[in-house]
C-alpha cells in the first residue's frame, strides 16, 4: 500500500495528492466509496444541523458547511479517509469569537461567521505554504486534554438552555449556570419531555442498537454501521412526533423554514477592525482544528502504512475553510467520529468525501422541509450526547501518577477554560505548559558516575556500587547545556571542588548533551579557566558528532586544559 | 582553604556567612583588608560621584549608597571579595525608570530613586528566600552580552551632553542623539576642552600609567593598584584647576555644595500606584544586578577554591538594596572594576568591605566640601571610559561563526535596547531567547544508526560505513521527547513504514532522552499502536533510570509490543 506516494518533499509543489490516487480509480474501489458516502451522508446530517446550533447560527449553515469543504479537502489533503465538517470544539470556539462581535439570530452574526472561516482558512494556508505545522506541537497533550475536557462541558452546559426551553446565553460555566438559574420559573415541560427522551435514546443507541441488530440478524459490520447512523432515527421520530402534536403550538422549539436550495456564494466582510479583532480567535481555532484534524488523520493512515503530511494538511484544511466562507459555510476540520466511520465503512479514496458532498447537496435541496417539525431539543440531544464522549477526567489521574508538570497543565487548562472561556483556557495552557517545560530543563540531572566493577560502563554513584577515584570527578549531565542550565553545572562543579581538595581532574560525559549553545560555552570556558586557576583539568568525554562540529568552530577545545576522550572509559584510563 | 565551609543547605537558615570568617579573624588578616579597602575608597569615590550623575541623582547619593550596602553585604553575603555599591548599567536603568516618574534634580526623583532600591531589595529578597535564584539563568549570555553593550554606548551617549556643556535628554539613541543636535550651538568651549583633557589623561591612565611607575621604580603589585586608583588624580587636578580659574564663572558646571555628614535615614513612597509602577523595573534591575553580581562573584570565589551560593547573594544583595533604601541611596550590586580590586589588593574577608565602607563615610562627612570645585565634565569622563571597557561587539562575530540562533539573540538585544531602551530590549532579548530555544528542541535530530563493523558501536547511517538490516529500523533520538518535538518522531517513524514496506521492528535508542513528557508517552503510545497496527514491533534501548521509573509508573510498558533492551547491541543481536 506504500504504491506511489512520495517521500516528504521539502518544498510545496503543485503535485497535488488527488493525482496519487485518481489514475487507479476503479469501479471496484467507486463502489465501496460509495457506500461509506452514504453512511457518513446519514450521520453528517444530523450532526451539521447540531453543531451549527451549537455555534449559533441557523441548521441550513451547517449543511453548507459540509460540502465545499469536503470537496477541497478531497482534492488537497493526503489523507485518504478524513471528513472535513462542523466538529463541536471547533463550533463552541465559533460561537465564542462570533458572539463578541454580534447577535446569535441575526445576518450580521451569520457574515461574522463567515468572516472567521475565511481568516480561518487564510491562517491555515500560510502555515501550510510556510511549513509552520510545527506550531501547532505547542499545544501539548495534557492541555488538549484539559481544553477538550472543559470544552465538552462547556458545551453541554450551553445545550441545557435547549433541552429546557429557555433562553439563556453566557460563554464561561459560571455565566451559563447563572444564566439558566434566572430562567428556571420558565422551563418547558414538553420540550423537556422530549429532550430527555431524545437523550435517553440516544444513550440507549451508542450501547444497545448494535447488539439489538446483531439479534435480529444483521451481519457484525453491518450492525456496527447501523448503530452510528442511529441519531437519524431520533432525529425521524421527533420530528413525526413534534408534527404529529403540532408541537410548535404548545411551546416546543422547532427548527422551521430552512430555505432549499445550493449553498449560496458568500464573502467575507472586509472590515480591517474587526478582521484584526478577529484574528487571535481564528489562529485558535485553526490550531484546534489543525491538531484534531491531524491526530485523527494520522491514526486512521497507519492503519492502512498510509502516512499524510502535516504541512499539506494545512494547506488543504485551509482551502477547506476558505471554501466554507464563499458557500455561506462557517470554520470547519477534520473530525474524529465521522472519519472513523468512513474509515470502517470502507472508504478507499477522498472521491468518498466528494460523494458524502453529493449527498449533504442533496439533502439541502430536497429534504429541509422535512426538517420543519424537528425539534430543537433533539439536536441539543444529539450534541450532548456527542460531546460527553469527549469528558475525560482520567487525564487528571494519569498525569498525577505519571509526571506532577504534566498534571498542572492539565488542571489549569480545565479550569481556566471552564472559568474564563476557551481561548483564554488554551493561552494558559499553553504559555504553562512551556515555563514548565523550561523549569524542568533549568535544573537538569547531574549524576556523578563510577565504573561498574568488571565493565566498561559508567553508572550513577549514587544509583549503583561503583569505582571512583579520589582525585577525578566524573560528572554525566542528563540535558541539553543552555542558557537555563549551564549555571546549574558551574554551580555543581564549583561546590565539588570547593569540597574535595584532591581533586585533580573533572571529566564531563556528554553523551546526553545534544546541543551547547553560546551561553553554555561561555559557561564551559568559565569552568575551564577556574578549574585551572584552581590546578585542575577539564575533560570531556563522548561528545556528539554535532556538538563536536559546533565547538570546533569556537576556540574553546585549543583553550580546554585537558582532554576530549572518545569513550568515558578512555578517560578513565588514561587518568589513572 | 575549603575549611569549614558548608555544602550548599537546602532551606535558608541564621547560619549568617559571617560567622565562617569572624572567628579566625587576626591581626595578619585585618592589616590585609585594611590596606585593600583603603584602595578601594580610592577608587570608589570617584564612581560612587560619577554613577550617582549617572542617575540623575547628586553626587552625595553615590556616597550614601556605597556605606550601609557594603556593611550589609559584608555580614550576609558568600563571596569573600564582592565590592557592593553602584554600578553603571544598573545606574543607567535606575534614571531610565525613574525618569518617568519625576524630573531630575528634584526631591521627588530622589525618593522615586529611594523606593526603586527599596523594592529591588524586596524582590531580590523574596527570591532569595524562596530559592528563585535560578530565574536569572533565563537571561541568556548573548542577551547580556548584547544588553550589555548596548547600555556602554547608551551611558556614553548620555555623558555626551554633560562633557559638551549642553542640556539635553532621552533614553534611546535616537532621542539622545537628536537632543544633542538641537543643542549643537550652545557647546561650551571650556567644559568640553576640561572633559577632553581628563578623558585623554583617564585613557593613558588605563594603558601608561602603569609601565610609568614601574619604570620610576614602584614594584609591579603596587604599579597595577596605583594605576586602578589613577582616575582619582584626575579628580584632584580637575578641581584644583576649575578653583584655579574659577570655572563656574566660565559656564562650567560643577558639582557644587555637596552637603557634609552621615549618610540620612529614609524611607521609601509608600504610594501603591508608584510601587506598581515600580514594579517591573525594579524586577529588571534586579535580575540585572544579580546575573552581573553572581558572575564576578563566582569568578573570584573559584580563584582560591571558594564558592557562593547563589540563592544566599541574593539575600545579601536585597538587605544591601533595603539598606541603601532607608540611608538615602539607589539601587546596587556587586561591581566586577572595584571587586578584582578588592580582590588583588589581598582583600581576605568581608571585613575589608566594612573598612571601605567607613572610608567613604569619611569621605562624606570631611571631603565634600573639597568636591565643590569638580568639574561634571571630568565626572562624565570616567564614566565614559569605564563603560566603553563594556562595548564588545566581537560577540557579534563570535556567535555569528558558533551559532545563528545566538546570534540573533544578540543583535536583537542590541539594536532593541539602543532604540527602545533598557526595559524593552531586556524584555525582547529573553522572550526572544526562548521562543529560539524552544524552536530548537522542537526540531530534534533524529539519526538512523547502524552497526560500525567489528564493533558494538551504533552510529549514524548518513556519517558513518555502518551495517543496517532491512527489517529493523534503528533510530537515536537527540532530545529529551516532549510535547513539542513528540510529532517530529511520529512523522519519521511514520514517514519510515510507508517508504519501507520490509520494516518488522523499529527500536529507539533512549540514551539521550532524558526526559519524556506525558505528549510524548501519549506519542510513544500512538507509535506503538499504529506500529503493532501495520504488523510492526516496538522496542526501546538504553533507556536511562529516571526515564524508565517515569515509564514503570504508566502502563507504557505492559502495552509495548516489543522488548527494552538494555544496550542497543543487544537489541541488534536479539532481532537479527
Amino acid at each position: 500500500m506504500t504504491t506511489a506516494h512520495k517521500p516528504a518533499a521539502r518544498h510545496w509543489c503543485p503535485d497535488l495528492p488527488v493525482r496519487h490516487w485518481a489514475r487507479q480509480y476503479d469501479r471496484d474501489t467507486l463502489l465501496r466509496d460509495a457506500l461509506a458516502a452514504a453512511i457518513v451522508t446519514l450521520m453528517l446530517i444530523p450532526q451539521s444541523l447540531a453543531y451549527a446550533q451549537l455555534a449559533g447560527l441557523p441548521p441550513e449553515v451547517g449543511l453548507y458547511a459540509s460540502v465545499a469543504p469536503l470537496v477541497i479537502y478531497a482534492l488537497l489533503g493526503t489523507s485518504r479517509v478524513l471528513a472535513v465538517g462542523p466538529v463541536a470544539v471547533v463550533s463552541l470556539m465559533t460561537a465564542a469569537a462570533v458572539g463578541e462581535h454580534a447577535a446569535a439570530g441575526t445576518g450580521h452574526y451569520i457574515a461574522v461567521a463567515i468572516t472567521l472561516a475565511f481568516l480561518s482558512g487564510l491562517i491555515l494556508l500560510a502555515m501550510g505554504l510556510l511549513r509552520l505545522g510545527f506550531l501547532a506541537n505547542f499545544l501539548s497533550h495534557p492541555v488538549i486534554a484539559g481544553f477538550i475536557t472543559a470544552s465538552g462541558i462547556l458545551i453541554a452546559a450551553s445545550q441545557l438552555k435547549t433541552l429546557l426551553g429557555v433562553s439563556a446565553g453566557g460563554h464561561t460555566l459560571i455565566e451559563m449556570v447563572s444564566a439558566l438559574w434566572a430562567q428556571r420559573g420558565a422551563v418547558n415541560g414538553l420540550t423537556l419531555g422530549v429532550g430527555l427522551s431524545s437523550l435517553a435514546f440516544l444513550f440507549w443507541v451508542r450501547r444497545g442498537l448494535q447488539p439489538l441488530l446483531r439479534r435480529l440478524g444483521v451481519p457484525p459490520r453491518a450492525a456496527e454501521l447501523g448503530a452510528k447512523a442511529g441519531p437519524v432515527a431520533a432525529i425521524v421520530a421527533a420530528t413525526v412526533f413534534a408534527w404529529a402534536i403540532d408541537a410548535g403550538t404548545h411551546g416546543v422549539k422547532l427548527v422551521g423554514a430552512v430555505p432549499q436550495g445550493l449553498p449560496p456564494l458568500t464573502q467575507p466582510l472586509w472590515d480591517m477592525a474587526l478582521l484584526q479583532s478577529l484574528l487571535v480567535p481564528a489562529l485558535l481555532i485553526s490550531v484546534v482544528g489543525f491538531v484534531e484534524s491531524v491526530s485523527v488523520g494520522q491514526t486512521l493512515a497507519a492503519k492502512r502504512r498510509q502516512r499524510i503530511e502535516p504541512d499539506q494538511e494545512l494547506v488543504a484544511l485551509g482551502g477547506s475553510n476558505l471554501g466554507a466562507a464563499f458557500t455561506g459555510g462557517f470554520p470547519v476540520t477534520g473530525g474524529f467520529a465521522r472519519s472513523v466511520v468512513n474509515f470502517d465503512a470502507g472508504a478507499q479514496t477522498p472521491a468518498a468525501g466528494v460523494y458524502t458532498a453529493a449527498g449533504i447537496l442533496l439533502a439541502s435541496l430536497l429534504l429541509t422541509p422535512a426538517l420543519f417539525y424537528l425539534p430543537q431539543a433533539t439536536l441539543a440531544a444529539t450534541i450532548v450526547v456527542a460531546v460527553l464522549a469527549l469528558v475525560d477526567f482520567g487525564i487528571l489521574r494519569r498525569t498525577w501518577v505519571y509526571a506532577k508538570a504534566d498534571f498542572i497543565a492539565v488542571l489549569a487548562t480545565l479550569l481556566v477554560t471552564l472559568a474564563a472561556g476557551v481561548e483564554s483556557g488554551l493561552v494558559a495552557g499553553v504559555g504553562l505548559s512551556l515555563v514548565l517545560h523550561l523549569w524542568r530543563t533549568s535544573q537538569p540531572h547531574i549524576a556523578e558516575v563510577g565504573q561498574v566493577p568488571g565493565t566498561e560502563h559508567y553508572r550513577n554513584v549514587l544509583r549503583h556500587q561503583v569505582i571512583t577515584q579520589l582525585d577525578v570527578l566524573a560528572l554525566r549531565m542528563d540535558e541539553s547545556l543552555y542558557f537555563a542550565n549551564a549555571r546549574a553545572l558551574e554551580d555543581r562543579i564549583n561546590a565539588a571542588v570547593a569540597a574535595r581538595p584532591a581533586l585533580r581532574h573533572v571529566v564531563l560525559q556528554c553523551s546526553a548533551i545534544n546541543d551547547i549553545d553560546a551561553s553554555a560555552l561561555d559557561s564551559l570556558e568559565a569552568i575551564n579557566e577556574r578549574l585551572r586557576d584552581a590546578g585542575l583539568q577539564l575533560h570531556l568525554s563522548e561528545v556528539k558528532g554535532p556538538v563536536m562540529d559546533k565547538l570546533q568552530r569556537s576556540d574553546f577545545l585549543q583553550r580546554l586544559s585537558g582532554r576530549v576522550f572518545l569513550t568515558h572509559h578512555q578517560a578513565a584510563q588514561a587518568l589513572a
